[in-house]
């Protein structure tokens, strides 16, 4: 393939498209059919009582490359993790590509790259996909829109609705990285850090703990709207209040430092490899333990617990021994944050 | 919900996201669950021999409303044939949308209803989902992601390499009814014509077509790249000859009027409701037959025979009766058709 940059003509049905889809997507992702859709199965989806699980999201994060990461390494963990939290073990996954015309060839094969990389880490594999051209000014660069199929095996329940007064918050480690490092990747604030985006899957920490803390109710990935937004909704869905220690939150000095510069609050920063976890009390040493043996686990703590206060209400009590209010977001921090 | 027009705090994660995904999505679509994934079974599903069918396409047309359907009744339909080609029955879809900030709230609504209508058409279910919201000028209004899941009933084989020289091709109905429709809908050519997109579910029919051809070879969707991409598919994954009587093919006489106007071919113009089918000789009258039955097999007809020429030629026998090769597109014809 000689062309350097996408052109309408890569999207137009023609022989142009089909030489991009061979050499720049399907030689990467080696679907077993070159047919439009792909035909699959798995014993685990035939045992008796396991159920399908079914999930989708887009991707328009911008820059497409930042420190840590790219959109296609967002795109296939995004969707695992959708997955995972929801107790399923991740099978197969979709991808779909809009991209801008002009857009250079090399940046969609360094994408896709990172995407079979994920993908091959996760144990999932790409299946199927489509690639659509938009004029130039109609889209940025590249979008992506993963779907992604697993199986939850029979017995597995994760509800938000499962929360119990005297559960305890876990999470799997630092929170804010991704927000802040996309903050500092957009350039618009000169703000210069060695911070790098959380992105990572989270399908191997989620079996870790289901295996060392059977009962846990309820998990959660905290992208957009960060931990907060995850536990106020937990909060409303369970009729429960959840109470956060400040001091116990795992925040790096810099995402610190760049939330005091702008203001901003880290418990709304996106995370992309940030776990939160409702687990009963008497499983919450063994849950710990089990991350802290996997990498993306290491920094695995308590920060918070819930109790019987008002439903629906997250509150923090602060370094100062005071407590505030932690409410949903309200508008937006940051767009194109995933 | 009081906002007229979508903005990026709607894309934020927090409030408004979920006030606009609750009002506007959810509460049509009606999914089981408010997780962020769907948890599903079918029956069918867990049959012996059985197997999972996955698919998915970007939607990106322009414009997004147009004679004859709209962005989400394709985004529907596209991914509902992309399934019931490949011989699967259509279960659940996800859809995924991408939206320009300023986007009317009422032209989503309008957008929603459509695919709902659709999908209870298909007899699928939209069952997860995404937003997100890019800034003014990053996309084109709004852009939709479906992906599908459907099952293939044990022993079903549709393959475009199980046609043999012998075989007939068959069409549903007319060609190139959505390209043309499209075409003057975009107002470039002012050209007026009471041309509709031939938009339409296919399940139905290819249900009603294996039941009544069981040994019929492959079916393809005519998208993108029109009859002629489909037909060269088909010829060069089988290793066989195809040709296309020119008097055979159904064409309307305001296509043939715009085609010619424009210096077009129709068989390279795009469909969204066509289907080609490949079926042994002596299965085709009832193939045809059982199309008739139903209203988008209403006008189905023979158009072409397989032959052993050269593998992976497809010709066209000519009003005059001469030949001409029919090649696969090469550029683009129009390029946001669908």
């Amino acid at each position: 393939m000689r062309d350097q940059f996408v052109t309408l003509a890569h999207g137009g049905g023609g022989k142009a498209m089909r030489e991009l889809i061979e050499e720049v997507f399907t030689s990467v992702f080696e679907p077993d059919l070159m047919e439009d859709q792909a035909r699959l199965m798995d014993d685990a989806l035939q045992e008796q009582g396991a159920r399908l699980a079914f999930t989708t999201d887009s991707f328009v994060v911008d820059p497409v490359e930042f420190p840590g990461g790219d959109i296609g390494k967002i795109a296939v963990c995004g969707t695992v993790n959708d997955l995972a939290v929801g107790g399923a073990r991740p099978l197969w996954l979709s991808a779909a590509f809009i991209i801008e015309e002009g857009t250079e060839i090399a940046l969609l094969r360094r994408i896709v790259a990172s995407m079979k990389a994920e993908a091959d880490k996760a144990g999932v594999r790409i299946v199927t996909g489509d690639t659509k051209v938009v004029g130039r000014g109609s889209a940025d660069k590249v979008f992506i829109t993963t779907a992604g199929v697993g199986v939850i095996p029979a017995g597995r329940k994760l509800e938000a609705g499962l929360t119990h007064a005297g559960d305890v918050i876990l999470v799997n480690g630092f929170l804010g990285d991704h927000g802040a490092a996309i903050m500092a990747a957009r350039g618009d604030m000169a703000l210069s850090t060695d911070l790098v985006s959380d992105c990572a899957g989270l399908g191997h920490l989620m079996e870790a703990v289901l295996a060392a803390a059977p009962d846990t109710r309820a998990a959660r990935d905290a992208t957009r709207g960060g931990v907060a937004s995850v536990l106020n909704e937990i909060a409303d869905t369970a009729g429960v209040s959840i109470e956060v220690e400040e001091t116990d939150l795992p925040l790096r000095a810099e995402v610190r430092g760049v939330c005091e510069i702008l203001g901003l609050d880290p418990l709304y920063l996106a995370n992309e490899g940030t776990l939160v976890l409702v687990v009963p009390a008497d499983q919450a040493d063994a849950a710990i333990a089990a991350m802290k043996t996997l990498p993306e686990g290491a920094n695995a703590k308590k920060i918070g617990t819930v109790g019987t206060g008002q439903a629906g209400r997250v509150t923090m009590r602060t370094l100062f021994g005071g407590a505030r209010i932690v409410d949903m977001l309200v508008g937006e921090q940051l767009p194109r944050i995933c």
